[in-house]
């Protein structure tokens, strides 16, 4: 059992903060959550304390939307128009991408994501097998997020996926999903409600990021993605959308009736000029969010810190409102939210029985004082600097800038420049 | 003289970065930039050789625009309109402060600076002798802006600090500056132009945040605030303008024409719902940028990384453009651009005999990896967890998460927190 003691706890289960608070963990999860009395000690024995200093104990972030192995193209195509970007720079370099380069460049990401006290990832890439020992051998939680595009002939790929990776280990877990509407064959969205109901589950995909592809659905099926998608049965077990930027009030309406998580990318919408997401509208239309990064190539780091800080920044000046969307919103989304969005039912809070994914925020930083609010100091204030550790199924991985995935980052590093440098 | 060695060079005066190159500082100077050989060696004795373990050497951030001492405002009033923070929230608050409370608070926003990598601020606010205090003991370079409002009488008290604060440190200067055209009244603005002239010196401002600013000025005056400044001569040797959001195309003619530089405050702007900066346009009409985090009440952190960020992203979003505002600008106006800003024509880039205002950053973590671009990699996936040290007039004030301002900081979160509860 590990023990951290001398810590301010933020479970998320009800909004209130236990000072001089303990979390315990036993193997992958939560045991303790509170401030234990002498009968609580003596029956137990700890393998480490951990001494949090005052910190904060919380929940770690999810990030519900990234493609991780895209870390080799971070900052190699900046500044470019959209489409340049995209046809002329990401897809030909992406092409020459193997599975041994996937592996690398994962675990790549998995480092960036401990330093931001993100211990799961909602990733959709390809190379499953790559990126699945991965995230094993480093101790990470991914959820796989299906990337199908094209014709029907590759749903019997996702649903092969589905049945391979979802059981393979505590850490991985495979959901339906495929690339967006406009990479997709109406016949491939049809199979996709065929999956949808044959696992009862969800189906998560790109949706309206950009007003070209809402516009071009439009002319070409005479709904919106969201409405194409809804007529089709695809939402009937619910699911998730990323991005969601251009949502008409129907589209909405649908997100809200069919339970549906509106995953927002903002770091990427902003730097590629996609537009800003109605956060406030769908939050008051009791729609439930949550945060993701999107790809080391269209953001271009994976910092959570910096999407929450963006997630009200940009509602403030899309709404003249300086009161639009408040801290506790974003907190909620890019843990609790984020969590649920991916089908981690079991890592959204702190309390017993839950699983220990869970981050260390050191209070005893200057932009982290003076403790008026705690939740906006992570939100408005918060920086990748102040994690002192990121602990994954009851196990650390990142403390005090020290990774533990068993891999030396310095190698990581150098296959990253290895690869590009060998595709330039 | 202190040797920096085994890093990557960014002196900013070419644009070009010099391999396995070396920083020599010599008391508060530069003193060698380059790869040294064998005959420069020869007469050299080190103080001490610090191992940059090939991070990446550069001049340091200039923050261009704050109000250090609003620290203890931090997350004490968000998600609020902007007329309800500031005159129900932030005035009276303000209202309490003693000159004892402004030493401890401007001490804990220097705290945060270093650890952005930041080592001059230009402060706006009062108790001036208080906050030289701080910034002196800390080693800390600041540039005082002159803050008065109101009447002509108060003209006489900024005459006074000119002369008694010039010349009172290596590290403290004070140039001419008042609040804003909404707190002056006509004969004020008319007095700081006979100062400008007296002092052959700029003039600096916050000018055109808010749109309401602007359309009551023009209501007033017949003239927006620039156009006002201009015509009563204020702008005859320059200076400088604080936020610039709201400026109309003639008034980026007077900026362009007066050697004006447009201070840009975009995370201010977006959490209080001011706009965003015409950025872009004023660049391509030859305005010289520059840029500041604001007050941390507004903001809230005092976080160079966030800005440069929000500086482009902003742009991307408002132009609808991928491409707009790309990282060089964005490096050029935190670093050389906010130095000249700020009057400090010594301190903006690393050549021999510049001031050793300069930082390391560590390129051996995930987000600075693959090295596909430097200033790329700063300006969109930087973090302050990046920053390995930071150096003020030859000083090393910060070094791997360790301070050295010659007070422990948590005394200084003590007294911040303090400070805050005995006013509430």
């Amino acid at each position: 059992m590990i023990r951290i003691k001398n810590a301010l706890v933020m479970p998320m289960t009800d909004g209130i903060a236990i000072e001089k608070g303990e979390v315990w963990t036993e193997g992958d999860k939560v045991a303790f959550v509170g401030q234990p009395d002498a009968k609580k000690f003596a029956d137990t024995r700890f393998e480490r304390e951990i001494d949090a200093d005052g910190g904060l104990v919380m929940p770690s972030f999810k990030n519900a939307h990234t493609h991780s192995a895209m870390t080799f193209l971070r900052s190699y195509a900046d500044d470019l128009p959209l489409q340049e970007w995209l046809f002329n720079k990401i897809f030909p370099m992406e092409a020459k991408l193997t599975g041994d380069h996937i592996y690398w460049l994962s675990k790549l990401a998995i480092l960036e994501y401990l330093t931001s006290g993100v211990t799961a990832s909602f990733d959709m890439y390809f190379e499953p097998d790559a990126y699945v020992k991965a995230n094993i051998e480093s101790g990470f939680r991914t959820v796989l997020c299906g990337s199908i595009a094209g014709e029907p002939s590759n749903l019997d790929r996702l649903d092969g996926y589905m049945q391979k990776f979802n059981g393979i280990s505590p850490l991985i877990s495979y959901r339906l999903g495929f690339h967006a509407e406009y990479t997709a064959s109406y016949e491939l969205l049809e199979g996709m409600a065929e999956l949808a109901k044959k696992y009862r589950q969800g189906v998560s995909t790109h949706n309206s990021e950009t007003a070209k592809e809402v516009r071009e659905c439009i002319e070409k099926y005479g709904k919106t993605p969201t409405e194409l998608f809804d007529s089709l049965g695809l939402f009937e077990f619910g699911g998730s959308s990323f991005h969601c930027v251009h949502l008409s009030d129907n589209d909405i309406s649908i997100f809200r009736d069919r339970g549906l998580y509106a995953v927002t990318c903002p770091g990427s919408n902003s730097k590629l000029a996609s537009g800003i997401a109605p956060i406030v509208k769908m939050h008051d239309a009791g729609v439930k969010l949550a945060v993701g990064t999107d790809g080391p190539s269209s953001n271009n780091c994976l910092d959570m810190f910096r999407e929450m800080f963006l997630m009200t920044a940009l509602q403030k000046l899309k709404l003249d409102d300086a009161a639009a969307c408040p801290a506790q919103w974003v907190l909620e989304a890019a843990t609790t939210g984020s969590a649920h969005a991916m089908g981690l039912e079991d890592c959204d809070n702190l309390a017993e029985g839950k699983q220990a994914d869970l981050i260390i925020i050191d209070l005893n930083q200057p932009n982290m004082q003076p403790l008026n609010s705690i939740a906006n100091n992570i939100v408005y204030s918060g920086s990748k600097q102040n994690v002192m550790l990121t602990m994954c199924a009851g196990k650390v991985l990142y403390e005090r800038g020290e990774f533990n995935i068993g891999t030396d980052p310095r190698e990581i590093y150098a296959k990253a420049n290895e690869i590009i440098t060998s595709m330039s």
